[in-house]
């Protein structure tokens, strides 16, 4: 392990073990296991809308539910989709309870979840191009608060303004939130969509997310603060297609963000592993073809390739989440972009990751003897853990905080 | 002439001509002629410091002298040099008096001065790395006060913060200025910049001033505005070294700076008379050549994109000056980008400009006759003008706002 990610990431922590009637456990052999990552290890978890609706049969059941065991076995949290021309084709009928479903399903299975995105100018609803700016704003604004109202409590993280350095300069075709971000400007479109979101729900985690990591969106991050907005996690993507970053241009843009001091997310991070996106590729939504095969050089590739920027990210102390994108092949523009195979198979970058986050940088059950007061001293990354002893389990949780004050009541 | 120069730039005016008793001059022949634009046609005009000083002799005087006179023909603006490595090399001992020798110069000959720039990392002084950050603010605060005070009424123009996208993260070599923009964040930085000038010259036009054309500026720009600085006009660099913009690009970055509705100068333009810079080079002061020639061609070339480049500026309302960079060959970079040669001749492009800014763009003297209440009507640019009748002459203004209120008494 490096030392940045001992350093950063790992804490020492004391426990001390009481029986029931309060006394020491003193001298005696437990055991300790983690059990989940307070680090997000995250996926785009679209298909678990399907899925949990009972809209696959069959074999293609069968698939999904081997796909989503291969999830909770990597992934302690899951991106769902809130793409409003998908969310909400014809106004007034949103896809509210599916998606629900899909929230309560990752909240039984300890997953944290997120919604993605609340305010975006690509697949924004079509029926907006018929309003005034005036009236888009409205839409747009009862949107956030219809659905951050109907998910608290399932969702409390959301991707609030998607992709907002492009959003008044967008080209591509005509869309409402273009014009209106465009009108308002990119700080006071941020300014309103972050206040609206943060009034439904106030203990609410809220991103910014971007796929620029020009400083221009280092900018409009310091704009945005001087102007009072409350962003609580600076979102990143990097999505891959045309080639791996590499670990120094990763440091380069950790740098660049790390001087607000806020937590950073890897919001939507792809490798692949077949042949790569041609470089003259500007917007990625360009490249459309039939038949993106993974290959076994390819495979090998994405893996090593996964190892080292998920190292690099769990090395730097402000990152505190990375979610994959898609977990399997065929997803957004056909890439062989998942860990999964088509056919659900495991890729190498599947083993490997799993190797990292259950393995590397995990507690497996370790057994420790307390001490004549009852304690034991271990050093963990931080998130649940269950302490067993004669049979018996209790869990408790270890953050960097309160390491050294940890009681257990057997 | 172009539709939009005559709807952005032209102004219908009633100028009414009273004589020496209050009464109106009616019905006799009277001559209008312009002597000023309003809109600043500029250079860069560092050449100034030693003429005006006179460090030149003999036959470099005159080639001064005659530089000198081609630039008052074409240029009714003039940006004087501040480079703080160059401006007090030793601390303490400013090239106050010369520089001011040059800015009286410029008043004497009816150019309008600007002082660029107060704040740069670029030729900032050396002896700022020996400080800690609190001193490099406060030695940059100092030297603001000091100029800004030094230069009111000869320079109440000036370019504030240079560059200011790149400054924290500007990685060529160590400086006082990244350091400090680094730690204060860049419209922190620009903020104390802009107050610190505007106490000491309230009454002056501040700019912020950059090569970068992408969203990171605009987003800035944008960035500062919501923080409350009172940016002036917003300054934007066109070095053109690896080629002319062409219309397209220069109306997409004016879309993209004139949602602010601020006034914009275009501060350092630059069309090369020689071979191109190559493609590849990123930051232009890493191309070092010994010799690079001004050749026919690229003269010819380089006066149909001067006449574009000003045209399609020109045609723009919020634009209200451009700035030619450098009046003569051999300056900046060792490039031919003058609208002068070495030896002091006059280029084509130099010729089509003047044909433009004292030809098309201007009134030249013109013979009306006034109506029997003294009015007379014409169309013009706004600028100065001076009436002339039976061998007297009155000089006028012309603005947009008051064109048809205009009196003149003889």
């Amino acid at each position: 392990m490096n030392n940045e990610i001992r350093k950063n990431r790992m804490t020492d922590a004391i426990v001390t073990v009481l029986q029931a009637d309060n006394t020491p456990l003193a001298n005696q052999e437990v055991v300790i296991e983690q059990t989940r990552h307070k680090f997000l290890f995250g996926t785009a978890a679209f298909d678990l809308v399907p899925f949990t609706n009972g809209e696959y049969e069959g074999e293609k059941n069968d698939q999904a539910q081997n796909r989503a065991e291969k999830l909770l076995a990597l992934c302690n949290a899951a991106t769902l989709p809130f793409y409003w021309a998908r969310f909400e084709p014809e106004r007034g009928k949103p896809m509210t309870a599916q998606v629900q479903n899909a929230a309560k399903w990752c909240l039984d299975h300890h997953l944290v979840t997120k919604g993605h995105p609340l305010c975006w100018h690509t697949l924004t609803a079509d029926w907006l191009l018929s309003m005034s700016n005036a009236e888009i704003l409205q839409a747009q604004t009862e949107r956030i608060q219809r659905d951050v109202s109907d998910f608290r409590g399932l969702i409390d993280m959301w991707d609030v303004i998607n992709e907002a350095v492009i959003m008044p300069i967008f080209d591509k075709y005509d869309n409402g939130l273009t014009r209106l971000c465009r009108e308002m400007g990119r700080i006071n479109t941020i300014k309103a969509m972050f206040e609206t979101t943060r009034a439904e729900n106030p203990s609410a985690i809220l991103l910014l997310n971007d796929f620029d990591v020009s400083p221009a969106y280092d900018i409009l991050v310091e704009g945005c603060l001087e102007a009072g907005i409350k962003i609580d996690v600076i979102g990143i993507q990097s999505h891959m297609h045309q080639g791996y970053w590499g670990v120094e241009k990763t440091l380069e843009v950790l740098d660049h963000f790390s001087r607000f001091n806020l937590p950073i997310h890897f919001t939507e991070t792809t490798l692949i592993s077949g042949d790569l996106m041609p470089p003259e590729i500007v917007d990625l939504n360009d490249y459309q073809v039939e038949d993106w095969p993974t290959t076994p050089e390819g495979e090998e590739r994405q893996a090593q390739e996964a190892i080292q920027h998920y190292t690099t990210l769990f090395s730097h102390p402000l990152v505190e989440g990375i979610t994959w994108w898609d977990m399997s092949d065929g997803h957004w523009l056909n890439a062989p972009a998942g860990l999964l195979r088509k056919d659900g198979s495991s890729k190498p970058a599947y083993d490997e990751l799993l190797k990292l986050v259950k393995g590397e940088w995990w507690t497996a059950p370790t057994k420790l003897i307390t001490d004549s007061s009852g304690k034991i001293q271990f050093t963990g990354f931080p998130g649940d853990y269950e302490l067993s002893y004669e049979g018996k389990q209790q869990p408790f949780s270890l953050t960097k905080k309160d390491a050294t004050a940890i009681e257990v009541r057997l």
